[in-house]
């Protein structure tokens, strides 16, 4: 797989005075996270991880554009079942522990949608800002996939409570439910979303690195332990999900219909 | 302990459409767990597993009675903190085990009283329907006996919090404060539980069952794992509580008074 | 370090019928928390825990006091990053876990403010009632200071929702609000506080201590056993933040501002 992480129309990353500012940019309003945006994606954030520079980051989803919408639908849908399920398992472990790994203060800025991998980037945030108009979804069992990296996730984030009715459910769930649940901590209206985002995060740059660098690490070395722990068992899950066929034809059914 | 699992006046396991509907009916309006009755329902458990008719299991107490009120306290009112207490908590664990077991959807319909052992086995279902009228109850300290299993699984569950406050209140949680703590995932008069739980149960047998069902025992492993860690300490818990001889009268106290 | 653990001005206790209550008075209306009080209140926890005719334990800050506000500025102001840093987060992992060591019901009754480790030592508490006007806080990093024992504390207790909010904002808490978010069971008026912990203590005291003390040290092991692990990384985080002199001159500015 060769990917050109720096390509331009996949992510922009603008310094806004202490802050790094990450948009989910691209060729679609949706932001799907393809193998290769995945992929850029974490080489962002070892970049800022290493950048001395780099005091806090913000990741969005652009003006009037999705935070993000879970896995590129034209690339899965050609899954088989086999090796390229393993190789795409080992991509978003590597997306997760890679944005777990920023010392630094990551504040998502959520509009839109944050659907199945675009709700577990923005769980793997120090903290959630949501427009008032966000729809936050783990769609897995009802398109016919696995769900180990959201069923982690909403457990640990967020408690068992929340992520079976998720799970189960494959409901959205609209920002004021979202906020009352803890997937979020904080809605504003849509226009003020990147501007209150990058406040906070300037707010968070402020607090003493020195302290802040030495914590962060150490509240997120478990849950990314349990996402290494993951990677086997999940290649397995997801290899049975698209070995049955039936996800492809699903997600192919949604790409026609133009959703 | 000979048992019949099968005896006709314990469960009543019928098909509708896609859902096996799982009918803890018996002798009493309450629905004790007797031993017997628990062996009965492991054994059902792992019927349903093993069976490849079953898409999707509904747990319900049937018309007019308690999802269950926990131990039966005409059986646990004779023990003396001995050998019959190791056999109880084995009996149990096996239980909990056997439910978080089924790989299929199991949805648990809740009316009148889930209390204690009652209360447990709707923690090991992967969604909880409750009717206006249900109350959940964690009675264990007030009845003078250890409460591991239900610390232990209301911790997981619905968080350390919520676990100090039925546990130290030992007071029933009305429907609407178990709404809102993560007991129950959705409420309904108590009139449509049933059907209400049916036609979820339908919905989550249409899920991927590949998928489903290659997700599920992974959420559930880490659960069913600290149940068996608990086994042994559960053990010495209820001999202490039962060897003080004071659960003993406060269960015959209340049989005795009809409650 | 020469500690008078039974130094009059550090604590008093009181039993009122079946309740030991602690009372943590001193020189200063907000119960700062120096290394010397640290050690008094976990000599004074083995105390209660060993003697047979402590029934239950109510933890207050005295009328008109808060319950406490953290550490003692006056104290940690001096601190220079190096082996003082050790024996102050041992005194602290020792403090918590003698707190959580207490086999008998312990509640905490939380006036005025709760504040770093005086919200910690809240959290190692069976039972919380705050008063209507308490305010809890977890401001580590807007001192400048490491946070491992919050972190740690608050995911375990409310969910790593709620501990990334209270990190990340240094935010007060207001009692309505904790109360939500599970850091409080109960709200009370401020008059009514310390009578209402101790009535509820009292009942807590009427359970079968057979099996309520076989019973809680399994629900507190793993929470303590985490604390012990922790012990290690928090001398580094701790030594890290203090290092840079940051925290130093932020407590310094506090204290002669005379907040």
């Amino acid at each position: 797989m060769t990917i050109d992480a720096t390509a331009p129309t996949t992510f922009d990353v603008a310094r806004v005075g202490d802050v790094d500012v990450v948009t989910f940019s691209g060729t679609h309003h949706s932001n799907a996270m393809s193998s290769a945006r995945m992929a850029a994606l974490s080489g962002i954030a070892a970049e800022l991880e290493a950048d001395p520079g780099s005091k806090a980051v913000v990741l969005c989803g652009g003006p009037g554009r999705s935070f993000a919408v879970g896995g590129d639908f034209n690339e899965v849908s050609d899954f088989h079942g086999g090796e390229e399920v393993d190789a795409w398992i080992d991509q978003i472990t590597d997306l997760y522990v890679s944005l777990l790994s920023i010392s630094k203060p990551v504040v998502a800025a959520i509009d839109g949608y944050a659907i199945g991998i675009g709700l577990q980037i923005a769980l793997t945030c120090d903290y959630r800002i949501g427009s008032d108009d966000c729809l936050l979804k783990m769609p897995e069992f009802d398109l016919g996939i696995a769900c180990n990296f959201g069923g982690y996730m909403l457990e640990r984030s967020v408690g068992r409570h929340v992520m079976q009715h998720m799970l189960m459910s494959a409901a959205p769930w609209p920002a004021r439910r979202a906020l009352r649940d803890g997937l979020l901590h904080e809605t504003v209206e849509s226009a003020a979303l990147v501007d209150t985002a990058v406040k906070t995060a300037a707010k968070f740059a402020t607090y003493n690195p020195a302290a802040f660098r030495a914590t962060k690490p150490r509240l997120n070395a478990g849950y990314a332990d349990g996402l290494h722990d993951l990677r086997r068992d999940a290649k397995k899950s997801h290899r049975a999900g698209f070995s049955s066929g039936v996800p492809q034809r699903r997600m192919r059914a949604i790409v026609d219909h133009g959703a």
